[in-house]
């Protein structure tokens, strides 16, 4: 019977299954952020058990608060250095950190068919790699980094497919709204979604990441694309001693893809001719809108950046639509480059001067806005239009309300002030 | 007989004096921040008060936590903001935004012969300009607001002369380090000190402000530089409207020198001939040993910024030394511009660029970390060299040790990862 990605990847990395529909898998990365692995540590550390599995399979870095705005993300940062020191992890530290969902990819650390886990809920990004990708709590990155081994039900797939052609100005992020407005975001719970079809085919890896990035928004354990030429560019400077060429690498990739006769859950055909620009309302990434509907809803502070997206693709949009602008007086606009490499290609494009002649501050990467956590905290009752994930009660400060949308829509309404269609959509 | 420039702008400036030695000034300038001013305003607010004395005469900026890191410094944020917009305040929000003492100079707010309240301890700075400006506490800032007036003692001035050549890689940074060392950290309480002779005279406003910025830190209530043709050359662009030429402001600024038979407490002759780069030691800023004592004390971050030396000066001295190397594989490099100036001249000057290759984290402009708000905060046990202005215990962070030094001996020790002295200090 034919496979899924999933169930290829399952398959390749069993190591045990301990009882009916539970896999046991080994891990090929475990990423490691300051804010949920110092606890695993502090855990390690205290049962004598301080010893990876893997030092070269264990990526950490800095990104929720950095630099650290307190003693105690202070501490969590000098744990998480002082354990990567320890034992020989790859560490980003402050002055070479990012986000970690926009960093690793940028660093060639994620291939297709692996396997990845994350103490963080959107680890589903690395998905976009034809990769298994999934946000896993303290005991499960605990028995990651000491073993090397996750266990999982075996996944029941979603497959979406994506048609149709995309309107001007109408951006991944508004694609991957209009799936989680579609399944509801208890609609993947426990499956893992493939994003497939023309559309994705002509994605670019940011705008598969970003695709992937909102899959747990739909409840999905990974959201997953399939490799192809697209993402075989994007790693070749990481892959090229080991391929003779990009053809060999893209066969090599190609067992990442699904059997024709693979088995879904359900597949969605999703034709997005008529997809206008969307944004959230309310507290639900579900609740979804075109931005027509919400035009003028005033707003406090725009907000681009996130592991959603922070990446150049995303910068170069919002620049785009900035240049020469001023953003409207009553706003706060903040852009957080996700990675070094963005923020440095953002300052070599002259985009960074873009932002800030428009009024915007530009902040080191880090995504610490996103979650109420640093760099962009709102106060109650005010108003943010944001390029990222998660529009929770309270997400971005409590008592704060959070619109998300794409960054075409968000640099538009930065210059309204209030929620608008950016000048690149056109109705076609 | 002869006054004093403090005399001088105390009588200037009477309102009244209630009873003998107690002189109610009026204001020129009332500058507010985020931590304090939003205290104020509460009380003002709950007090029935809501009122300015002179909108005109006061400014307001978010410099302490920049963008907000929680729902405190946001909720403290918005009040500044929403007070300043009620009462048409100029108000440098963020992206628009800098340190206080950096941002108001670079905006030509201060002027000579100047009343400057604002309730911050490094106020002071602003006697930079020839301008009276002292760090107040809620209750005088308050009446600052409501009726634009401010109740001194009249000051008694100590005179520091500054004499002899600077030694190439020495600066005003070394310079202020030994005054305080000299005079002891009360050594100037209730005291101005006007910092005269022919160092002062040859040094550029930034270097002026780094004097004035420090002056507290010997108990000054306000340092005062002479205004100058230096002084008129920076403020130019604020007040080629108000002279018909330089030297017609020079002639007006000059009214703010001291009289000839000036009557000080004390004239203090201070030779830097000799003086070699400084460094504090301890946990306050008139422990002070030249580097070359202090050599090879192992740093675990490295802080160039802050309203003492976050200036475009002190920026183009750092990054002379970065230029080309990196730093110390154990060092967290944080560089924070001070104001939107220093950031976008830096910017276009390429240095940011040589700070982020060096391995620096560049910051938007801010000063969280000086004070561990924010952007920089030490973990126990960590050691900072840092260019800012207090090394009490626990200052940057709770446990955390501060060496102060210039920003050429901090852009070295980065490098090397241990207090050392910059290749731009020689002997002579």
């Amino acid at each position: 019977m034919g496979k899924t990605v999933a169930e290829k990847i399952f398959d390749a990395h069993l190591v045990e299954e301990p009882y009916e529909g539970v896999h046991v898998l080994s891990l090929d990365r475990v990423f490691c952020h300051e804010i949920t692995t110092p606890i695993a540590i502090n855990d390690l550390v205290a049962r004598g058990k301080d010893r990876v599995f893997d030092a070269s399979k264990i990526k950490a870095v800095i990104d929720h608060v950095t630099p650290a705005k307190d003693s105690k993300t202070a501490i969590q940062g000098k744990i998480l250095r002082e354990w990567s020191r320890r034992h020989g992890i790859e560490f980003f530290d402050i002055g070479r950190n990012g986000v970690c969902h926009a960093l690793f990819p940028e660093r060639g650390f994620v291939r297709p068919g692996f396997t990845v886990i994350m103490g963080d809920s959107h680890t589903c990004t690395h998905g976009a790699f034809g990769a298994f990708a999934a946000g896993v709590g303290t005991t499960d990155l605990e028995v990651g980094i000491l073993k090397g081994v996750c266990a999982f039900k075996r996944p029941r797939t979603i497959k979406v497919e994506i048609i149709g052609t995309l309107k001007p100005g109408v951006f991944a992020k508004d694609v991957i709204l209009s799936i989680i407005h579609r399944l509801g975001v208890n609609g993947a719970t426990d499956r893992v979604i493939e994003f497939s079809g023309p559309v994705v085919e002509h994605f670019s890896m940011e705008s598969r990441m970003t695709l992937c990035n909102m899959a747990v928004e739909a409840g999905a354990t990974s959201g997953i694309c399939y490799p192809d030429m697209v993402t075989v560019e994007y790693l070749w400077p990481f892959i090229e001693d080991e391929y003779p060429n990009k053809e060999a690498a893209l066969e090599d990739f190609e067992r990442w893809r699904p059997d024709e006769d693979a088995k879904y859950e359900e597949v969605i055909v999703h034709d997005v001719s008529d997809l206008e620009p969307l944004v959230t309302y309310g507290y639900k990434p579900d609740l979804v809108k075109p931005v027509r509907e919400m035009e003028g809803t005033r707003v406090d502070q725009v907000y681009i950046g996130s592991c959603t997206n922070g990446r150049i693709e995303d910068l170069r949009i919002a620049a785009q639509i900035l240049e020469g602008k001023k953003i409207a007086d009553h706003v706060r606009g903040i852009v957080s480059p996700a990675s070094p490499g963005a923020y440095a290609q953002a300052f070599k494009e002259g985009l960074l001067e873009i932002f800030m002649e428009a009024g915007f501050c530009v902040t080191n990467p880090t995504c610490g806005a996103c979650l109420g956590m640093s760099n962009g905290v709102l106060a109650p009752g005010e108003v943010c239009a944001s390029t990222t994930n998660r529009n929770f009660n309270g997400r971005m400060g409590k008592g704060g309300m959070v619109h998300l949308m794409s960054p075409a829509t968000a640099a538009a309404t930065a210059i309204a002030g209030y929620i608008t269609n950016s000048p690149l959509f056109r109705e076609g």
